[in-house]
C-alpha cells in the first residue's frame, strides 16, 4: 500500500471513530470519499482489495470497517517503545495519549543530561542513553522515538539499531541511514503548517470527519 | 484540491527540495509518482491541471515545479502568527524552524501562567492571553496556534476568533467550533505513529524523497 493510501486509511479511521462515537451504524463510500479526498469508486475499490464490500444502499458497517483498518494498519499488536531525548518535544510526546491507540507502549526514556537521568516522567524513570543496549534487550523494546536535535539524530539512530530496535519514529529534519531491515518514519510538523497555508488561501474548512456529516 | 492532493503536493515538494539540494535539474513523473504513491499518469494529470507540462523524456524542471507548488500552497505569502500555550509542545514549536518555510512568522506568544508571562522565549515576550485582542490587531496577526490542553481548546479558539484570527492550527484532540470563514487545521501526532505501525508490519522503508533516488 503506498503512503498516500495509508494516509487515506488514517483519515478514514478518524471518520469511522467519529461516527462510532456518534452512534452511526453505517457509512457510505461517498461519505468516506468526501472525508479522504477520493471518489466513491476508489473507496469501494480500496476496500474490495482489503476484502470488504459494502451493502447496496446502506454502505459499510462502521464498527466492522474500523476493525478492518485497525487490523490492516496493525494497530492492535502491542509494540514496546523507547524515547530518546527528553527535551520539550520529548516531554510533550511522553505526556500525550497517542501511544495506545496505535498499539505502542512507552516503556523506557533515555537522555544524556545528568540532571534528568534518574528523574521520573509519566511514571517512567529517565535513564542514561548508555544503558539503551541492556534495557532494550531486557524489556523487548522494538521501536524507538528519536526526539533529539538534528546534530544528534544519526548517532541516536545508530545506538537504537545497535540495541536491536527495528523501527524509528524520527522528529529531526535529517535523513537517517539505517540497515535495510529497519523502518524509519520521519515526522515533519511543517506539513500541518503547509496544509494550513493552503487552506488559508482557499478558505477551506477542516476536512477531517466533519466533512462527511 | 482535496486533502489527499494537498498531502501529495507536500510529499512532492519534499522530493523536489531534496533533488534541488542534490543538484538535479529534471524529475520525471514516474519519480514523483513513486515518492507520492500514485501513478505517473496521475502525476501528469495533476500538474497539467495546475498549468505545468513536463518535457518528453526528461520530465519536469525541478526548480520550476517546486516554485509552482510553493505558489499553489501559498507558502511565499507572509502570514503573521501567534501561539497560545507555552507548555512542552508550545516550547518545541517555538524553538523549531518550521515557520518560515511555509511563510509563517511567529509574532506573539500567550499563556495564562503568571510565572511565564513577561519572560522571553525565542526572542518573543510571553504575554497574558487577555492581551490577545489588542496584540492581534496591533500586529496584524492572522493565524494562531492552539497548543493548549483539550479542556482549554475551545475557549482558546473563541478568544482567537474574537481577536480577529482567521486560521487556527489546533493540537488538541478536540473538534473546534468556529465561524464559517475561519479555517482550522487539526494536527494529530498519532498519524505518524499509525504510519509507523503499518510500516513495521510490512517492513517498508521511509518513503519520503529517498524512494525516488
Amino acid at each position: 500500500m503506498p503512503r498516500a493510501s495509508v494516509l487515506r486509511m488514517e483519515l478514514c479511521l478518524e471518520l469511522l471513530e467519529q461516527l462510532e462515537a456518534d452512534g452511526s451504524v453505517y457509512v457510505t463510500s461517498r461519505q468516506i470519499g468526501e472525508a479522504t479526498g477520493v471518489s466513491a469508486d476508489k473507496v469501494r475499490q480500496d476496500f474490495f482489495h482489503l476484502g470488504s464490500e459494502g451493502k447496496p444502499k446502506v454502505g459499510y458497517e462502521v464498527a466492522q470497517l474500523a476493525e478492518l483498518i485497525r487490523s490492516v494498519l496493525d494497530l492492535k499488536t502491542a509494540k514496546k517503545t523507547c524515547l530518546v531525548g527528553l527535551g520539550n518535544l520529548g516531554r510533550a510526546l511522553t505526556a500525550s495519549n497517542i501511544w495506545s491507540r496505535a498499539g505502542f507502549e512507552l516503556a523506557a526514556i533515555f537522555d544524556t543530561d545528568p540532571s534528568l537521568i534518574g528523574t521520573t516522567t509519566a511514571g517512567i524513570r529517565v535513564r542514561n542513553v548508555t544503558e539503551i543496549y541492556g534495557v532494550v534487550k531486557a524489556e523487548n523494546i522494538i521501536a524507538g522515538v528519536a526526539a533529539v536535535p538534528a546534530s544528534a539524530a544519526q548517532d541516536t539512530a545508530d545506538l537504537m539499531v545497535g540495541a536491536g530496535i527495528r523501527a524509528i519514529w524520527n522528529f529531526a529534519p535529517v535523513k537517517l541511514h539505517v540497515p535495510e531491515d529497519v523502518v524509519v518514519e520521519s515526522q515533519s510538523l511543517a506539513w500541518g503548517l503547509i496544509t494550513l497555508s493552503y487552506e488559508m488561501k482557499n478558505n477551506i474548512k477542516d476536512q477531517a470527519p466533519e466533512r462527511a456529516k
